[in-house]
């Protein structure tokens, strides 16, 4: 069920049976907005993607809409997939990073950690982040963090993440343009180059990396490089997604070289979907085999084989890849026992009703 | 299997995959010796229920007697459902309240609170109790109180405790002639109205609300309410059982309007069974309407239906309702990941042999 992508199997194995903190970052940037940029959501209402994914994984309910977060195409959110994880083997708790979100989740006491950060706008006319502020929150919040579990899972729900973790890894002079994925199988590829290129264009020779990260990226990716800082490699934490995940190791890499300081990875792995890591439109290997320092990444080998649903179906035809950290929640259900099987089943319950 | 009764979903989410302590409070009253006021035990031996019933969660065993606690129909102990969670996703720990006991509980290793409280009296003829006394006790105990575990789980085993529960909400002015249960389908109106209302007779207009207590309630009742009180809402409790939870609520609710001091409830909750909410001779739903801070509350949808044992199916008919913390037991199997099958199949296995 779990597949090394990058280093060894000894990392994952000794988080075997342990219980996690499942830590959702969640951010808007009004890049989403872009019509056609992203089909992570309802058009019109992208914007309550993570506020919907969020509400479900606490509660099993949406609470701030009727219906839980489709795509166009009906494919649903992998919020489901983390969710069902939840149910059958369930994180020690689960905690919500509000990185500037349009609306706030409507879940009590589960913990929100909240820094009154405001959505970020546009990249391709400025998305005008404070990024050193937002960096230094995340390194603090990092350091004062104290985990309650043994380990962090940190997933994410960004809606066109994917497009402002291009435009960053780009920003800051990786190579990384036919690497990043997309919650598309056919990625419009004219509206989101379109809206990176101009991104791009913003940015001038003097720029630091602050504030090149301030015109083109998003809060998740620079509060979340800070955070993992801060950690300063003292607590294990599994970034729980794809391309964007790999893409937050980018910036903090970026910003150690800058600061030409080392910095221990050595309790930092990425883990993702079988969707990612098998992905023929992004590499998410070559992305983290451009950083200065070692990391190990995994990959679950769920798919949607046991099931006739055609909604599900769709992930393994390449509609929806990873999300709300479905690739490490699937990792956490193996590690914890739990049979492709029963998942299959409880993510079907969340649908057929 | 988790139903909300009160409130939404949100607090017993936040506790989902938690490990909590199990503590049990145990009490006597020798209203209980009133011949066929309970069916909660061996006639006779009606005493020895409490005892019987740590016991057997703690240990597997009954060692103050050869056989489990059964009615005089052969419904057994609620215990067994309790047991069985145990078995199947283990309570961090069981401790053990000891508020007066007949008979202290054989068993080592297990934390047993003792507080040299002597089991109470008849209320029909004054169950004397040092009501106030007790009340701060509790507080006490609930003010030093060390979760080990994230959260509480109180629960309760006190034959004859439905009468006793009745008779101090009414003496304590509460409109609840028709909302306690009884370990009886059938409840034997004529003893058990006569008891209680020969109780009500002996509360006079000057008696103080702990007067009141000391004449008609049990040693349960009050220092839970202290305990709760002590507690602070410093840590989650979740009450677990019937009406006679809903009236250790009451009780406090009498307390804190007396001392006109207000109390955070938020950390605070019901759970009980699906025997209970769905009980036509009882109400616990109006009884904890009727207080005047928010409370919430949950049954567990889980029923007998997948047996075929008769001494189990009895609980569906309605001959045994609650106790011994089984609701919140089944709760936390739930929150566990625990199938209603894997259940069922526990708790035959108890009685098959």
């Amino acid at each position: 069920m779990i597949k090394t992508l990058i280093g060894n199997k000894d990392f994952i194995e000794s988080l075997r049976g342990k219980k996690a903190t499942f830590m959702l970052a969640m951010s808007n940037t009004k890049t989403a907005d872009i019509e056609g940029i992203t089909q992570a959501g309802i058009p019109g209402l992208i914007h309550l993607t993570p506020t919907l994914d969020s509400e479900f994984i606490c509660s099993g309910e949406v609470r701030s809409l009727e219906d839980i977060a489709k795509t166009p195409k009906g494919v649903p959110t992998p919020a489901l997939i983390t969710r069902a994880v939840h149910l059958l083997s369930s994180f020690g708790r689960i905690e919500l990073l509000n990185l500037g979100m349009e609306v706030a989740p409507k879940v009590k006491y589960f913990k929100q950690h909240s820094f009154d950060i405001k959505p970020s706008h546009r990249i391709d006319t400025n998305a005008q982040i404070a990024a050193e502020t937002l960096f230094q929150r995340g390194v603090e919040f990092g350091e004062a963090y104290i985990c309650k579990d043994e380990y962090i899972i940190l997933g994410e729900s960004v809606p066109s993440g994917t497009t402002t973790a291009k435009a960053t890894a780009l920003a800051l002079g990786y190579q990384a343009q036919n690497y990043f994925s997309s919650s598309f199988k056919e990625v419009p590829h004219s509206i989101r180059e379109e809206t990176i290129t101009k991104s791009l264009e913003n940015i001038t020779q003097n720029d630091t990396i602050y504030d090149k990260l301030g015109k083109v990226s998003d809060n998740m990716l620079i509060f979340n490089a800070g955070f993992i800082y801060g950690l300063n490699n003292r607590v294990e934490i599994v970034l729980a997604g794809g391309t964007q995940m790999a893409c937050v190791l980018l910036v903090l890499n970026s910003i150690l070289k800058e600061r030409q300081t080392t910095f221990d990875t050595s309790n930092i792995a990425l883990c993702t979907t079988r969707w990612i890591a098998k992905d023929k439109h992004s590499n998410i290997k070559a992305l983290l085999e451009m950083l200065d320092f070692p990391i190990q990444a995994y990959y679950a080998s769920f798919d949607f084989s046991l099931t006739t649903h055609p909604a599900l179906k769709l992930y393994d035809e390449g509609e929806a890849k990873e999300g709300v950290g479905a690739g490490a929640a699937l990792i956490y259900a193996s590690l914890h026992g739990i049979t492709k099987e029963a998942i299959t089943r409880q993510i079907e319950s969340f649908l057929i009703s």
